[in-house]
C-alpha cells in the first residue's frame, strides 16, 4: 500500500485537517500519480456539508486533479512514467453498459464511481479525492494532460471545463447561434471561453454590474443585468441557448422567456430548490428545459486536446492547502476569479 | 355580410345558447366554408369558463372545423366550389415574421390569430369558431381534406390530430424508439396512431385500469398504471420519449424518471399548476422537458395528408349540438372515446 497525505473533513460540515491514509498498490492496468494540482470545486463543499445525503467521512475531497505519473502497470498502453495526467469527477464505471460502451462513463446505468465519497466496485473501499499527494487510478479513467498546457490552470478543466465543454458540443453550439450564460464563476468563465472558440455570439446573463468589464475581457460580446427589468426586456425571445451554471435557487421562467422558439436551457448546476415553472412557457413557444453531467472520458480528452491547441485554460488563483478554509469562504462570497487551485507540493 | 347561426357563450361559465351573428363577405383570399362538423376541444371547456384570462364574450368556441367550400375569392388558387376544407386553431398571423415565413405560424413572433376569442388582425375584429354553420377564413389558413377521409372523423385532426402528429415528427420518433404516451384521451389516442404508424413501440402510460383493452385495440404495445409502483419500476429508464397529453395537474418527475439518458418528456398539455421538479432528475441524466404546440400550416397539410394515405382518423361520437352540455359534462369525466363532434345539420 502507498501511503498518502491528504487534507480531509471527519464528520459533515468539519474544518479540514491534516489526513494520513493509504492508496491501493497499482495493479496491471493502473497508472499511480503524483498530484501537483487539485481545483476547489463548490461541490467539494457541498459534499463536506453532506448537502446531498451521501457523504462518507473522512472525506478526502478534490476532483479536478494534475499530477506526473511515477509508475504504470503492466499492462498499461496510454501512460508512462514521467507523463502529465488528469483525473476527474469519475475513477471507475461498470464499463459494461450502453453508456459506458459509448464514452458516457458519466451517465452509466449501474453508477460510476466518483472521485471522492464514492465506494469502489468491491462495494466497501471509499474513494479520496486530489486534495492529497497521491493518486491510484484505472489507465481508462485518467487522461493525458498536454505539455502546453500549465498543470496549475489545467486543473479545473476536469470538471469546471468539460462540465460546460460537454453540452455546448452535445447541442452543437457554434456559429450563428446566440447563447447566454448564466453565472460568471468557476463553470461560467469556461463557458465564456469555450462559446467564443466555437464561434457563438455570448451574453452574459448576470446580478452584479461588476461583472461586466471582466465578462468582456473573457471574450463575451454582451453583458445584461438581470435585475433590470428594462435590460431582461431586449433579450427577451433572443437566444439559442441559455446555459445555466447556477447552483443557488434562482428563477428559471425568466431565463426561459430570453429563449426563441425551439430554444434550450441547459442547467448544470443543482440548486437544492426544484425547477417551478408553468408548462405554457415552453408548450408556446416549443422549448427545452435540458441538463448535463460533466463528459465522458472520450470527450473529456478531446477537450482537454481542443485546450492546448487553442490555448484555453482556467483564470486561477493558486493556494497552499492550509488556506483551503479561507478559500471555502471566498467561494461562498464568489471572491475569487475564477478557480481556487491547491498547489499540493505545500503539504 | 353573411349572416350566420351558432351555439355561443355570453359570459365566463355560461350555458351555450342559440346565436347569430355575422361573417364577413369572402375578400379575393378568402374561402367562404359551409361547416359540416365540428369537434369538441377541451380547450373549448377552458375558454368558456376564461381559465386563461383570455375569453371574449359572446364566445362561439371550435377550432376542428371541417366544411364544404361554398364560394372563393377571385384570387384563391387551392380550393374551389364543392372541395372539402378544413380550419384549426389559427385564422391568421402576421405572416411577416421568420416563423410564419417557415410555415410555423403558431409561433408568430408577433401573435397569431386564435380561431375563436381572439382578435383579427385589424385589432378589433373578434374571432368566432366552429360551433356555427359557416365561416371565411383567408386560404393559407384553409386546409384541404381528402375525400379519402370521413369529416366527421378528420375534424379532430384539426387539433387533436396536429398537437400529437407534430412533436413527434420534430423529434423524429420512429422505429428504434420507445415511447410513453401520458392520458389516453382525444389527444391521446391520436398520439397512439400515429406513433405506431411511425414504427415507434408505444407504452399507455393510465391511471386507469379499465382502458388498457381500448389502448391495445387502438394499437399500443404496452399498458402501464402508474399508481401501481411495482409497474412504475418495471419502465423506469426505459422511454427515448414520453408524449404528455394531459391537461390535468400531475407529477412530471415520475414521467422524467422513465425516461432513458437523453430522453425527452414532450408536454403538450396545459396544466393549471407549475411543472415542479428538482434540476438533478434532468441534469444526472441529460434529459429534456420540452413542450410543443399544434404545428404550422404546411405540417397540418401533411399530416392531413398522411392521415388519408394510412387511414387515420380519430375515434368520434357525434352528437347535435343541443347535447354540447351534456358533451362537457362527460368529457370532465374522461366519458368519451374519444372525441365529441357536432354535426351542424343540427343547427
Amino acid at each position: 500500500m502507498i501511503p498518502t497525505k491528504a487534507y480531509a473533513a471527519q464528520s459533515a460540515a468539519a474544518t479540514l485537517t491534516p489526513f494520513n491514509f493509504e492508496r491501493r498498490n497499482p495493479g496491471a492496468h493502473d497508472v499511480e500519480i503524483d498530484i501537483l494540482f487539485c481545483g476547489v470545486c463548490h461541490t467539494d463543499i457541498h459534499f463536506i456539508n453532506n448537502d446531498f445525503g451521501m457523504s462518507i467521512y473522512p472525506m478526502v475531497p478534490g476532483h479536478e486533479i494534475v499530477g506526473r505519473v511515477v509508475s504504470v502497470g503492466n499492462h498499461v498502453k496510454k501512460f508512462k512514467q514521467g507523463d502529465i495526467a488528469g483525473v476527474g469527477c469519475l475513477v471507475d464505471s461498470c464499463r459494461d453498459c450502453d453508456y459506458c460502451n459509448e464514452g458516457l462513463e458519466q451517465y452509466c446505468a449501474n453508477g460510476g464511481v466518483f472521485t471522492y465519497s464514492g465506494l469502489e466496485k468491491d462495494g466497501k473501499t471509499v474513494t479520496q479525492g486530489g486534495y492529497s499527494n497521491k493518486i491510484v487510478v484505472d489507465e481508462r479513467f485518467v487522461l493525458k494532460v498536454s505539455d502546453k498546457l500549465s498543470p496549475a490552470h489545467a486543473a479545473p478543466l476536469l470538471c469546471a471545463g468539460i462540465t460546460t465543454y460537454s453540452p455546448l458540443r452535445h447541442w452543437k453550439v457554434g456559429k450563428g447561434h446566440k447563447i447566454g450564460i448564466v453565472g460568471l464563476g468557476g463553470l461560467g468563465h469556461m463557458a465564456i471561453k469555450f462559446a467564443v472558440a466555437f464561434g457563438a455570439e455570448v451574453t452574459v446573463l448576470s446580478t452584479s454590474p461588476g461583472k461586466k468589464e471582466d465578462a468582456l475581457k473573457l471574450g463575451a460580446h454582451n453583458f445584461v443585468i438581470t435585475t433590470d427589468e428594462e435590460q431582461v426586456k431586449t433579450v427577451a425571445s433572443q437566444f439559442n441557448f441559455i446555459l445555466d451554471t447556477l447552483s443557488a435557487n434562482h428563477d428559471y421562467a425568466m431565463y426561459v422567456g430570453m429563449l426563441k422558439v425551439d430554444g434550450t436551457l441547459i442547467c448544470v448546476g443543482l440548486p437544492s430548490e426544484p425547477i417551478h415553472m408553468p408548462a405554457f412557457n415552453i408548450v408556446f413557444t416549443r422549448k427545452c428545459v435540458a441538463g448535463s453531467l460533466i463528459g465522458g472520458l472520450p470527450e473529456t480528452q478531446e477537450m482537454l486536446d481542443y485546450c492546448a491547441e487553442h490555448n484555453i485554460t482556467s483564470d486561477v488563483e493558486v493556494i497552499p492547502i492550509q488556506q483551503i478554509q479561507q478559500a471555502y469562504q471566498r467561494m461562498l462570497k464568489s471572491d475569487v476569479k475564477y478557480r481556487f487551485v491547491i498547489d499540493m507540493a505545500s503539504l
